[in-house]
């Protein structure tokens, strides 16, 4: 667990990186799915999430678009990266299920092995 | 092999992270080669693909800038992240050799393994 | 060690990559931490270095931020990611930790191994 570390602690540490691979316009309940999953991040504690927008992509249910005007675009891929230990993953990936079950189209969610080198804890606001 | 799936599955399962790190300016045959390299994954049907566009970056025979005003600048750092096994990554790989020695620039491509933990089939168009 | 291989060199060798993840707020003596850390990692001589923005995020020290109008925020999160040998990288981490504390807000920084497939050196600028 990395939760009790304090202010200026430098750790190392064995955690995991969790990226979900979405869409901009996938949905649920009125919510961009990217949304979604950050939010629950959030609610589950998890220790940082940081969410980019691509420029081109595809998955395994779109077709690959080759846009020269995509920043007029409104559908990109999206990735919503996680970071925290292998454990609180583990249970918010049971937590994730159903939402990604809801979803009309397809999703991808990958994991790998990172270590924390510096973790810095600024004031909470 | 993950391309025999179903629509709502779950599974776990190694797979491998292919990352390009090339410039928004390089370009073969009048193509940007971040397009190129996308066209080419889908065509030789890697998973899925997605392509980031850097807001700052240098590589070996780049230098350094800092422009404030990068929202108006046609030069920037682009990465294409491709997720596939291991053995459809190596004949990619080997396909892509030619594109690559064809560039007038430098390019740097990374492999990490990573897991698919959740993958999720939409319909296809 | 990498830094000897000519131009059209393909090489398959271990390596790591290192992340920042910062705010795009966070500023040390007039400079973006962003910057600052790739003007380090430049001077230090480290392979290369991309510099992503986030289109929404949250770390141990700030709240989640749902802005639609993002495109208008000048607060967003900021990856650094930087490649190189795991020698190097040990230094670098070193270096940088005075200006990690000299930071007023948190910051995380992770590291993970990736192996170079291809590495091509351009014509030096």
């Amino acid at each position: 667990m990395v939760r009790t570390c304090n202010y200026k602690t430098y750790i190392i540490m064995k955690t995991q990186m969790l990226r979900f691979y979405v869409s901009s316009t996938d949905v649920v309940e009125h919510t961009s799915v990217y949304e979604a999953i950050a939010y629950a991040a959030k609610r589950y504690g998890l220790m940082g999430c940081t969410i980019y927008k691509g420029i081109m992509g595809y998955g395994s249910s779109s077709k690959l678009h080759s846009d020269k005007f995509w920043e007029l675009n409104t559908k990109f891929p999206v990735t919503v990266e996680i970071v925290d230990d292998k454990e609180k993953l583990d249970g918010f990936i049971e937590e994730i299920k159903q939402l990604i079950e809801s979803l009309p189209k397809g999703c991808l969610v990958t994991r790998q092995d990172v270590e924390i080198v510096i973790r810095k804890i600024g004031k909470q606001k």
